[in-house]
């Protein structure tokens, strides 16, 4: 079995179900509610172990109720959070997801800014049975000593680039795929091809996943395109970070980029298919039948 | 010591502080975050005990953790919650309350369809100890089954009708007093003293709070006024339940109800003076003084 250790936020998401989302300063009731456990690398980690991996999470969590759910949910996943210890006086990432019936998502989130940056309590070396680490752009400090150990060890260092990152985090990935949005916020470049090769410095493997477009990618100065899987989406919360996931574990599994990205694209695209964020990442099983179908 | 018996709502709710209120479906980031419990019935248990009642809480909680914190939060305020057992299979009422930098608020809130309404678990006797019992509309037919109990034994039972309420209920009460918004959807009349005398059975007494300008009152077709005490507000989350528990309390030690009301009104006044909900109630000796201080 091939590990990927996973590195970046999780969160105790609250998702309240409205007839339509609130506009102003007054009271609103949901018609359901749930409460799962989200954030980039933590569905990452889900995706990972779902697929058939070994995962490890290293996340910084609170003391208190919040934090002690995600452990637990992430315990059930078969994600080991053992060294993601409770901060204490910390608070945990938690987030309110307003829905409404058109599947319109209104997200207010919190994280602590008092949270340590530092990453003094992860691990100077990476496990001997390490295949692979992700990190996400949530906590770039964290992120980045575990991307150096990996690059030293000679295993892959996947960053999710959802966002703008710091270009030191980007240098230390072996590859680094971004979303369109984070693409842009990093470049200043909208034109996707364009963008990737002018981050393009030869030191690392660039790519962009561009949704129903499929994945842009980018290796010394030679651009390549993966198509994506057509489905009927139904929810795509948490379908990049089981993008990410898979690919990490793919790559950790010794596949080369091109079929990482289809085995990832399935995964996504599955999940794209079910409701309830993470709750949809799709099982190795799951995953590999749809390949052979969409193959044939 | 007097004992109260609370019978109706207790919420957890995540309070977050973002600069300007969310108005459509996009991302937004709080400032911080305040974890409290909430809810009227379990807020006004919270106020009696701090003025040095005898606290109980009949309320009903799903198997959570949202329901082992508010169970526990109440522990520490020392209000008796062990017959509050949690549901389960259902959820305990949360809520998500976004408050700019003006102190306006969105509530977004949940409560369990599925809780079930019989109060069959509720006692059929009630404490030999008990002094009164204050219910909200929360629970209807748990504040019912108490009310009569209350009222076969002689004692009081006060209804906080912040909303419209079953006419059967206001009818089981010793003392209904309504907000402002609660009165005018119970009797569809915009004026309160017109209100209350449509109202008036000369079964029960009556009354209407209205903030800053204190409370109207109405017994056997006698309208009455008592004046609020002016404060500088600081927030007001919470201080109509704590007016409704101070006043539950006052009347179960035998005070009359100008007394209660006045009593009741300085301690929801001094709340208002203070951030943070429900944490904000004073304790007896505050109340006490205050009350010295604006009547020499």
């Amino acid at each position: 079995m091939s590990t990927v250790i996973c590195v970046g936020i999780a969160t105790l998401d609250y998702i309240y179900a409205v007839p339509a989302l609130p506009t102003e300063g007054a009271k609103y009731r949901a018609s359901a509610l749930a409460v799962l456990g989200g954030g980039i690398a933590a569905n990452a980690s889900v995706a990972v172990a779902r697929l058939g991996g070994d995962a490890s999470l290293y996340t910084r969590l609170g003391d208190d109720i919040a934090g002690d759910a995600i452990r637990a949910e992430l315990g059930d996943e078969g994600v080991d959070v053992a060294a993601s210890l409770p901060l204490g006086g910390r608070r945990s990432p938690v987030s309110a997801i307003m829905v409404d019936r058109a599947g319109e998502r209104m997200i207010v989130s919190y994280s602590d800014p008092d949270m340590p940056a530092e990453p003094d309590w992860l691990p100077d070396f990476l496990p001997a049975d390490a295949d692979a680490v992700l990190g996400d752009t949530r906590w770039e400090a964290g992120a980045l000593k575990l991307f150096r150990l990996a690059r030293a060890a000679g295993i892959p260092a996947i960053l999710d680039g959802d966002r703008k990152a710091d270009p030191d985090l980007v240098s230390a990935a072996s590859h680094a795929v971004f979303s369109e949005v984070g693409l842009r916020e990093q470049t200043g470049v909208d034109d996707l091809e364009k963008a990737l090769l002018g981050l393009d410095t030869g030191a690392n493997w660039l790519a962009v996943t561009a949704g129903a477009r499929g994945v842009v990618t980018c290796r010394h100065g030679r651009v390549g395109h993966v198509p994506a899987f057509a489905v009927d989406v139904v929810d795509t919360l948490g379908a990049g970070d089981v993008w990410h996931g898979a690919f990490a574990l793919a790559l950790a599994e010794g596949q080369g980029e091109d079929e990482a990205i289809r085995f990832a694209s399935a995964a996504a695209a599955i999940k794209c298919t079910r409701f309830g964020g993470r709750k949809g990442a799709p099982s190795r099983a799951e995953t590999e039948t749809f390949l052979k179908e969409r193959t044939s």
